[in-house]
């Protein structure tokens, strides 16, 4: 369960033990959102505050199966939120540094105007579940449903769509219901929009990742879109948009990702 | 100028001392593009590297002008880049955390795709010049060259357009030439998007703010355009694109603004 496998227990002064799960992995490395998930869960609790409302992680070294440590401090309480920074530790080696703003996003308030829709897309059963290899895809699809707009597809079988876009349904495995937590592990659960571009990389590396999360989603499938529009520089950006099922939009989320030199 | 108003002095193990100086405000607090340049300014220096690739801010109280301190840690040194958080601290009070990797973008590298284009905009001279007064727009607008597009002006004499888009032409003032760190400046220098959309608010103060920059600018006028899609749950994002004169993409912001409950 994505709950017990990002679990995290309290050590007192702001630092929680946690043990990175093995199976959440990409080439052996934890994927990036299930590290974020643990790291939040720590800064949650020691924010008093049950809802990420804004989260940046910056990635400094892979994640392996093992023990580690987030270290979690205060930055300052206000009325509505809670700012804190956090870090996540293995063998002595920083994984990742992370600066969040928390608070309660139990009920929406101010005024609404959506200038989008979410992603359409055939009905789950209608989509390709991605199903998990010992390579690619990764051992981490088997931690979570994950299915693909036919469309954008195309990279799992070697025939890439050509575009820098990956549109798909998400939840957790066995009907787990989905928090504001685990939207920090959708955000980077699809595979990067780069593989369908045809572009002459192979690993990218996620440098940074922001979400931001609008609202908790109701039960059910996620409707996700993720798009490219800049590869440039060394870089790219990956915005992505998760939807719940009642056509709310719960979570903007965007990263910037390495482009090695070929 | 802009460097000098930005200005920090080394006082030994990661701390620096600043100026808030007068003149850079919105309603006399410091413009949060502003306060971001000078905390910027001392991770960049305490990390030994040219440029910010990727810079996240909370902003957690107004900053008025005043001598202030800035706190960086670095937390990895690697080989590509530095990774540091910052504070800024004034009177004993938080007024910003931050968290940035830095690096250096003298060397463009990599495949390149663009899906977008710079904002069509009229010559800067076709475009109106937004003008300070006490109140609005700011006193900051004193200390910026800023021309909106006579489409997106319309918030600033009582007949907004009504979309949720801002774009113009950035310079700083007497052709001071504008590196890395001014285009953290240029993020956040334009009147809101909400204020051409008739929504009912006033004061949107900015959660988080997050930058990506890809190159340093060529000389020259920047090419600004900022937009929103989401108000929803209390929130706003708004998403900027900073184009250099050559056409270059330079700079991507998001930032995640509060809609205060009318």
């Amino acid at each position: 369960m994505f709950a017990s496998d990002t679990a995290v227990t309290a050590l007192g002064e702001g630092r929680y033990a946690t043990e990175i799960k093995a199976g959440w992995d990409v080439a052996g490395n934890a994927n990036g959102g299930y590290l974020l998930s643990v790291v939040a869960r720590a800064m949650l609790d020691a924010a008093g505050r049950p809802d990420p409302v804004t989260i940046t992680a910056h990635y400094l070294a892979p994640g392996r199966p093992g023990s580690a440590i987030v270290a979690a401090e205060i930055v300052k309480r206000g009325r509505t939120f809670t700012t804190a920074t956090g870090s996540l530790t293995a063998d002595d080696k920083r994984l990742m540094q992370v600066l969040g703003t928390f608070g309660d996003l139990s009920t929406p308030i101010g005024p609404e105007r959506v200038e989008a829709s979410p992603p359409d897309l055939p009905p789950p059963d209608a989509c390709s579940r991605v199903e998990p290899t010992e390579t690619f895809p990764p051992p981490f699809m088997g931690r979570v449903d994950l299915r693909l707009h036919p469309d954008d597809s195309g990279a799992l079988n070697g025939s890439p769509s050509g575009e820098l876009r990956v549109r798909g349904w998400f939840r957790l495995l066995h009907h787990e219901p989905i928090d504001t937590i685990g939207l920090l592990l959708a955000v980077d659960a699809f595979p990067p929009t780069a593989f369908n571009a045809r572009l002459p990389v192979g690993w990218i590396p996620t440098v940074e990742l922001t979400a931001h999360v609008r609202s908790r989603p109701a039960p059910g499938w996620l409707r996700c879109a993720f798009t490219t529009r800049f590869v440039t520089g060394g870089f790219l950006e990956e915005d992505g948009e998760i939807w719940d099922d009642t056509g709310r939009l719960v979570a903007q989320s965007r990263q910037l990702a390495l482009i090695p030199r070929a």
